[in-house]
């Protein structure tokens, strides 16, 4: 056996000769970023060795100093010796803590408010179908010696007229305790359903009052889990944190990769169960002080993939033509089916997916979004780990997944990060020096630099004449921001080493901006075909509403200038924030929004883009800054023929 | 650590000093019988001591002779040092190989098919919701991309006519591998209920026409699983062993005592359920060669207390004042909530209880009687580890439980066993030499006596002069068969260990027989009460049925003269077996006649006996051979004043 001393976790492992490291480091829980999932091409798991010797190879990722200081590739390593290992914190630390937009309690309120209000504008009920009954039974004598569950049930029979009454097998073994503890005086929450009730949980003495619900949105990046009082539907406590599973991946395609080998698809299913959700409803209830029992039902929203391996369910063929989604609905669920540390027969309602790449999470956005009641033409567009589109009113809804990978949250940027603590969000260059001025989330040295603030450097760096409307730097630039290496390929330094104090420059290089352009390309491209797959053009859009975690800090002006927005009227984008999670939260507290988040999923249309005969030609198309066609985007060519911004300096 | 080294199993074990003997052995699965659960009052768990020495007494239930052989008790004794046991193989045999009638096949067939006769001359139908339907889908393609489970749904609807169509996870998780396992060919295996279908099982390929069913009959004392073919009603394959829980006590009182304290609940359930029915699934399954996923249906009988512990309830207070059960009609249950190792969805059905001590076996036994279809008036009872009787036809019925103990079973006998290898089962004895004449179960030398000996015994002993008609031995009697030991406690021998070549002579002794005579008087007064409660006398009886695993051998005049069975007319007695497993094989294959078993279960009246007035007069005067009151036995009467059979030698 061999020791493997991860110092920065204070932790001793033991392993084979030859064993991976990254692999190692996944088995005892330390978490290495890792989006790529070992397949040594995002080069996001470096650490760094300070004592032995590793059977590894220097790659692209590491930079010859990186390389002089014992920087290796955890993926990329073997163990062979007893070693010492220091993962940096910068890693461990960017899934939690990660800025989560709406962890502002009045910006919340206002979100949900807002939300309540769409319910009521559309005449629907807060109708749900659970409740609670405190009851004071008689107690059993020698001549009224009817069971105990023959018991509950003539309660419920005289007092609520229901005789069709379900319970499992669990309650059942509650039930002898639980009515003796104080004298048949006991509490039960119930679910109504048609002339039948299910019975959820009996409690002794009076607990009415307290019944609670939990709305989840699954990202591929981040999960948010909202407590909710079904009685007020007040949105009690909000927690969230990285999705668990991101140690398996950065986007799905890796997880699904992950998944469909040896038990990976166990390990996804207890990453998001064990690790990611049960940690954040433990310390909701510890912060509030609600018994889990109480936690009675239950909404989450996630895409496809997520909600497969929430579920536990293979989804290997979801990646493979014709990419074949296992389900849309999913079946009946109580938490207890899936691991969820709450009443074990609370209900887990699944938001239904639309097609292989268009999830719960977008049918739960779309019914946030209230744009199934629009007279108005709305594009509502879901920036997140992938981009989902969805164009429609209340008479039709078209949608369709932009391949557009995790860029706008800093994958495949060697520099990237989430918006969490450290990243560079807004960025804006002298143009005469070419400093850039940077703004930093949290009050801290820079990491790396976040999808918003990846749109800001990059508008800036064509507006400042940095970068040409192919994504390349000018060959001709002096100045000590810009430096070409052994290869040719330049980079653009946002932040040198010594003015931080930190260990690495961060930088951007032509390879990030051009993985940043398909990026962004893909969902330009996919905006079009879309509405062009209905015979219009941009002219008929009335409204665009950005959802998602990327969307925070997103500058309009300068995603319409970059060529991700389509250049329309300004006023007529709105951020909508976590529309998913909102959506979430409207089908917890409504069973008429669930019903219409139920239509929601059967009425969009899904327009399968790789099949889309024109949609290549328009991605070709607009891989470029801001597209190759200027006339789609008259403003930026006003500006253009105004002061030629785009010239070289 | 202390070493106990069980020689007669071969296996050591090591536990701390001062720990219990039986539990040691009871945690590694060394059956010791225990009927009292180590009150040390049953004398049953005598284990001898090879080596070592032992904290223990010597209790009344250990002969001298036995107490220097090394015999101790189990259940008295704390272990102190290491030490060599051995456990008698006739105690460790006598759960298994244990005689349950009906193993004929010949017998059982004309027991099922009288069964089925039964459904058709009631016009019930052989109607169940479960049934099985082969599919071959469309493989998907980019133009047909629904996902898995709509591709079912969609074959379904089309197919069956439901839209309603329901699962679970554990059927999701295996649909994307088993549809491309051949093809998108399956088979789906469903139940049907009302305008909805829930899919069991799904199978690669066409496996339609393979589907089965369990009756399974949960004794105290013994368990039987049947395997039934759902397409023909045929009987395929029988199975049965002793009731695992045996360990923790013989009857449901020192059952429902262990299952109240500690993790004893858990340990009987897991007796039952793990240790007893599962091994019998396994053996019926390696026999046929059926996959355990293609029993998709069970339906159990058991009493109240035995049903309690098969689903893990705490019952303690069924065996408190005002005596109440957890249910009577259990939950929607599916073998995934018990542990059944067959198809996790099947449902299980569990037969209603009348009480506390009226169980789901009686309900099954009735139905299976036919007496709720009967004009005439029946006596239904049942001799199994207690007594249950059911009084009736078609128009009311009534029931009461006796509190006969396990004394037909051989409990509370000191030679007493239940029916198995090796067990006296009829005897006669010689009037002038009072010489026995034995007939044993299986081919081999006398090791006890079971229920149906013991009737014959003291029948003969009371006939031939031995005992008098309160069960005392004639103190005159000059016999080297009848001897007193020093508390001037008498006893016969019923075979001297020199004539069989065994270790103990075995022998019945007056406290024998009056624990008998108290079985035997509880279900005669029960009867009287029953009857009386109507304002009925006997005369109005005009069939009996005999039931349970103790009927097998009873002789109905020897049982008459003694007092236990009414003295009518002999024809009007019929054994009807082991009516409670008929009863679920018949709900197993009918839903018509599931019907009538709720039916039963809610129309069947209960009377407490300890309430009722005169029950305890009329035990007492039952307390005697064959009663008190001679008027009430004619028959008998008419021999004594013939020949004064019962005077004194």
């Amino acid at each position: 056996m061999i020791k493997v001393n991860f110092k920065s976790h204070n932790k001793e492992v033991y392993c084979n000769k030859g064993d991976n490291l990254l692999e190692i480091a996944r088995k005892e829980g330390i978490f290495i970023d890792a989006p790529c999932n070992g397949s040594i091409s995002c080069g996001k798991c470096k650490v760094k060795l300070l004592n032995g010797k590793v059977d590894t190879q220097k790659s692209g990722h590491l930079k010859d100093e990186e390389w002089e200081q014992g920087y290796i590739l955890a993926c990329n390593t073997k163990v062979i010796e007893d070693i010492d290992i220091d993962v940096p914190s910068k890693l461990s630390s960017s899934m939690y803590g990660m800025k989560i937009e709406g962890s502002d309690k009045t910006k919340d309120k206002e979100i949900f408010d807002r939300a309540k209000k769409l319910i009521k504008d559309n005449n629907f009920e807060f109708n749900i179908n659970i409740d609670k009954i405190y009851m004071e039974l008689d107690e059993p004598t020698i001549d009224d010696n009817i069971s105990d569950v023959d018991r509950i049930e003539r309660y419920i029979r005289n007092n609520l007229g229901y005789s069709e009454i379900d319970f499992t097998i669990e309650l059942l073994r509650k039930i002898p305790t639980v009515l003796r503890e104080n004298n048949f005086k006991v509490t039960i929450s119930y679910v109504k359903k048609k002339n039948k009730i299910t019975i959820l949980n009996i409690e002794s003495g009076n607990t009415e009052g307290k019944l609670y619900g939990l709305a989840i949105d699954i990202g591929t990046t981040s999960v948010v889990v909202c407590l909710v009082d079904l009685y007020t539907n007040e949105v009690i406590e909000k927690a969230s944190s990285g999705n668990a599973q991101i140690k398996y991946g950065a986007d799905v395609i890796h997880r699904i990769i992950y998944s469909s080998k040896g038990i990976g698809l166990e390990q996804l299913k207890k990453a998001i169960v064990q690790e990611t959700i049960n940690p954040l409803i433990e310390s909701i209830c510890n912060k509030t002080n609600i018994s889990k029992d109480d936690i009675v039902s239950t909404v989450v929203a996630g895409n496809t993939t997520m909600s497969s391996l929430f579920l536990g369910v293979y989804c290997d063929y979801l990646r493979q033509e014709p990419f074949i989604p296992p389900f849309l609905k999913s079946p009946n669920l109580t938490s207890k089916d899936i691991g969820l540390n709450i009443n074990s027969n609370a209900d887990i309602y699944l938001s239904p997916s639309v097609a292989s790449y268009v999830g719960g999470d977008i049918t739960a956005g779309v019914l946030a979004s209230g744009m199934w009641s629009s007279e108005e033409n709305v594009l509502f567009i879901d920036l997140g780990t992938n981009g989902e589109i969805v164009f429609g009113n209340k008479d039709y809804m078209m949608s369709c997944a932009c391949s557009a990978g995790p860029a706008f949250e800093g994958g495949g940027i060697s520099c990237g990060m989430r918006a969490s603590s450290g990243a560079i969000e807004k960025v804006s260059i002298d143009k005469d020096t070419l400093t850039p001025q940077l703004t930093i989330i949290g009050d801290c040295e820079p990491i790396g630099i976040c999808g918003s603030g990846i749109i800001d450097l990059i508008c800036q760096m064509l507006i400042k004449g940095i970068i040409d409307r192919r994504g390349k730097i000018h060959r001709d630039i002096v100045n000590d921001r810009v430096r070409f290496n052994e290869h040719e390929i330049g980079e653009y330094i946002l932040a040198f080493k010594e003015e931080y104090n930190i260990e690495n420059d961060i930088t951007i290089n032509e390879v990030d901006i051009d993985n940043f352009i398909r990026a962004k390309g893909a969902i330009y491209s996919g905006i079009t075909v879309l509405i062009e797959s209905l015979g219009m053009d941009f002219s008929v859009i009335d409204k665009v509403l950005i959802a998602g975690g990327i969307g925070n800090n997103l500058d309009i002006e300068n995603s319409i200038l970059i060529g991700l927005l389509p250049d329309i009227e300004r006023e007529k984008f709105t951020y909508i924030g976590n529309s998913s999670l909102v959506g979430s939260y409207l089908t917890l507290i409504s069973n008429d929004a669930k019903q219409k988040l139920q239509e929601i999923g059967s009425q969009i249309t899904y327009v399968e883009l790789s099949v889309y005969p024109s949609y290549m030609d328009e991605f070709i198309s607009a891989c470029f800054l801001p597209h190759t066609n200027i006339e789609q985007f008259p403003t930026v060519k006003e500006l253009i023929d105004g002061v030629n911004i785009f010239s070289k300096r």
